[in-house]
């Protein structure tokens, strides 16, 4: 039965995976980055420093893909807000309501900084710059958003005026932000 | 005469200075952070090399430098374009394009990214913050501009909402950036 045998492995190695990348980002959130050594690692998440190895060529490594993984995972979670029923107008304020509860409680710290450098970053924001696009496109049509600005820049300007959530002190003044930065999106008077 | 001579020293020293910034960030525009040295900006400058020493102590500490000086010319020029004739709405918005078109010109690179990483840049940041939120209470008193959420949380939402013209392709899409963000601040209908 060499497919189930091939599907165990597979599991079991991506079970090796998930548990490094939680033993990680916990002990880099508890420790800071530049005191996590991966014979830490190794050791906090049961596995032997060379099986480390084999998946992973040092911590930076780990946390990228750990941020990779979270990354994925918000982008999932906006998918499927922007799938609810409701106008297009709705669910747009909907994804972006969610959008900037992300980055106000995951960011803003140096650490954010640094992964936010990297290439998977820059993919999964054009995926939600298409996705915001598009529910703009549908909102505009349906005479709830302006369109006498291309959807491309609009995208651009709300996702950019929601990272000021990375700073805001709680969660009613993150709603206000959505509401203003959704009053800039309405059709001009 | 020692009064006059120490302001020769200062007014040397000044000029030195000054040639030296300009020197390192021509060069570095030319062939990049990576490859240019205090040797190479030691001759450029026409200054020895211990000399330049006596003044920075590495390329990083003069573009540092030379990036302060910049940030400072742009908010002496954005506190001048504040202080023309007009009510505060108008003002605002010559101030709100001048930032966006200053982001637009001078950002987006790599290089730029590192020198934001740096104090000043938080200290001019916040200056910015302050003197738009002043111009917004201005506005909201003189009934154009909205008073239903705080001026520091509106300063902070169109700051983050204009770094999006880094990315734009040209003037007149930061204009509609600057229009769109303006709309965000006016009194809701």
């Amino acid at each position: 039965m060499p497919k189930l045998w091939n599907e165990t492995i597979k599991a079991h190695r991506r079970a090796v995976r998930d548990a490094t990348l939680n033993t990680t980002a916990t002990l880099v959130a508890e420790h800071g980055l530049a005191s996590v050594t991966m014979s830490q690692i190794a050791e906090a998440t049961g596995i032997g420093r060379a099986t480390l190895y084999k998946y992973f060529s040092d911590v930076e490594a780990i946390l990228i893909a750990w941020h990779e993984r979270q990354v994925n995972g918000h982008l999932e979670q906006l998918a499927a807000i922007r799938d609810q029923p409701g106008n297009a107008s709705q669910r747009l304020e909907a994804v972006l309501e969610a959008f900037a509860l992300i980055s106000h409680e995951h960011h803003g710290t140096e650490l954010a900084a640094l992964l936010h450098q990297g290439a998977h970053v820059a993919r999964a924001q054009q995926r939600l710059n298409n996705f915001i696009r598009d529910l703009l496109i549908e909102g505009a049509k349906e005479g709830d958003l302006r369109d006498d600005v291309a959807p491309d820049e609009l995208a651009s300007f709300c996702l950019h005026a929601l990272t000021a959530a990375s700073s805001l002190p709680g969660k009613a003044a993150v709603r206000r932000l959505v509401a203003v930065t959704l009053t800039g999106l309405r059709p001009p008077r």
